[in-house]
């Protein structure tokens, strides 16, 4: 860091992205993304998209996609918020909802990414710690004195709620904000949007990068109370206001007309993710119960490093996490079933040479 | 704003962006866009463009449009910070250099984006005021008790510094992080990419938006010492690693190999620059002298919402800020000649209006 870096954010520690590995040769297992190409039409709309357009900023309120979600969720395009993928969503709801005295709160075993952004807005956080068997105890957070996050199903665990569970966090949560995280939930969980007419303290969001096979475009978008949204826009104006560019707004409006295409691969996903847990559990490893598009397994006696570098060496790129609660365990995206049986076949290579 | 908005954002006002028509009937001369379209290469790239790699998530690095830009500006990589726009880089450098206890100076009359960040981080900052004939006195910021930023050329004035004033601004300020702002610097003024080599406390951020035909490309770049990249790139990966997007990437690696159709558009807007400047000089408007893509003028006796409006009515956008400095002005984007002569005929009959 340079001598003019401010004092609080002296030796921060920044997030650490999966491995992007710069030459193909990788089955790619560790970032969960989809083993699928985005859907014919949007490849198609980028091959007619007028270039014209972009010696232009693009339309700040993403007009025209705001309304395709406001459709598919069945809420008000005042209700969307729009964003440079889902990460984005998350810095600003840090900023927007926190006051100095306030706590958040979130699982000590969920996405990495909370803890980063909440140390570098000086946020006051408390990781409540997952169960016995690695599932969030909603009555940990009913309590109404802290924001809540809550991401469902959770990562790396797979984990999900049930719809009935997450509306008594927020019920119970009146004067909080609660944000469900829900870039996973496509992949057989319940989304909780519904209560967004409900309830004015809950925000979810949601992204393309997952389901919609879209993880290079960024695109990521929140549902919520008008309010609640407005606040987001606010700060989204006030740091980059045209933050989700137009090939972006022009390509998610495409991925929206072609819901079948990606729902039908996401059935697959968890067809995929099915015979994956057979398959792991089969060769002796642990698989908690995923509703996401990767699987968290453990093999005992096994250390969770070392399968990672092991499979690397053999082409494979899986994500291990040197938290010392996880250490033990590897998150494996969901692929192809080819792709999964490349995986199996490394695997019994590793399980061979102990 | 909903009640549950932090309490130091009530009320809080975020920038208003340029109007941006949805439907194109206007001349649109607000905010600063090229007229001309990106570089038939960066169109040919797009079309080729392997929609395969949008299901992955973009390179974190950019390596390969920072080895261009390293390339072209002569630096190396690592001096190098990619950007979701340039307003990123205002945003992360606002948050990276300014302790508590520091005070950042900007001009009274700029662009308006610098305070509405410095507000959103309760950073201090003290506006200076320009002189009376609109210039900077570089005087005003030697003193090495404050974080600097300043616009070259300024905006909305369009007066540029030359770049030995900037190098006496670093030079002593030492112990102060001077930003160089040279998002319309292509129009004639002279970069301070050079004094990077020199000087450990320079920061340049440069934009891919109004030179190379790319707003809704969203891309920007900063040039600097190596650490002071690191700062920027720590807090990026804290509030969004993949924050700028694979095409962007793509097209603006495309971009760099056709500078010399860049370059050309830059020569025919300050040739149409000094055509619209003795135009309107001709028609008794006072025009500031611009090095950039857009001109400042006023008609003495003439109010400056009255003619942005008037101007509206006939299917003419320009910007008129309400900043009780510059109310009597314009800030007109260079178009094309036909665009220009459209103003000049539609701004003839305004004042036979009169």
């Amino acid at each position: 860091m340079s001598r003019y870096i401010r004092e609080r954010y002296k030796g921060f520690q920044s997030y650490t992205p999966g491995e992007q590995p710069k030459e193909m040769e990788y089955i790619k297992l560790n970032t969960n993304e989809s083993p699928f190409p985005p859907a014919p039409g949007v490849c198609r709309r980028l091959k007619e998209a007028d270039m014209e357009r972009l010696r232009l900023y693009p339309d700040p309120t993403g007009r025209r996609l705001k309304a395709m979600l406001a459709d598919r969720f069945r809420v008000e395009p005042e209700n969307v918020f729009l964003a440079n993928g889902s990460d984005d969503i998350l810095n600003f709801a840090m900023m927007a909802f926190n006051d100095d005295e306030d706590t958040l709160l979130f699982p000590d075993i969920s996405y990495s990414f909370y803890e980063v952004i909440a140390n570098l807005h000086g946020v006051n956080f408390r990781k409540v710690p997952l169960q016995e068997d690695m599932t969030i105890d909603y009555r940990d957070y009913c309590r109404d004195d802290c924001n809540v996050i809550i991401p469902n199903p959770n990562a790396p665990t797979g984990i999900a709620l049930s719809l009935e569970v997450i509306e008594e966090i927020v019920k119970a949560n009146p004067n909080h904000v609660v944000l469900i995280d829900e870039a996973y939930v496509d992949f057989g969980a319940e989304s909780a949007v519904p209560l967004t007419k409900k309830y004015d303290n809950i925000l979810i969001s949601q992204t393309f990068s997952k389901s919609r096979s879209f993880a290079g475009g960024r695109l990521g978008f929140a549902i919520g109370n008008q309010e609640l949204i407005r606040d987001l826009i606010t700060l989204q104006y006030s740091t980059n206001p045209y933050s989700v560019n137009t090939l972006s707004l022009i390509l998610g409006s495409a991925a929206m007309e072609e819901e079948a295409y990606y729902r039908k691969n996401a059935e697959i996903i968890q067809e995929n993710r099915k015979y994956t847990a057979e398959t792991l559990t089969s060769m002796g490893f642990e698989v908690l119960p995923s509703k996401a598009n990767f699987v968290f397994a453990r093999r005992p006696g096994m250390d969770g490093d070392k399968l990672y570098r092991k499979l690397k060496e053999k082409g494979v790129l899986v994500r291990h996490f040197t938290t010392e609660r996880i250490q033990d365990y590897v998150r494996i995206t969901i692929g192809t079933k080819e792709q999964m049986d490349v995986l199996f076949e490394k695997l019994r290579e590793i399980l061979q040479e102990e």
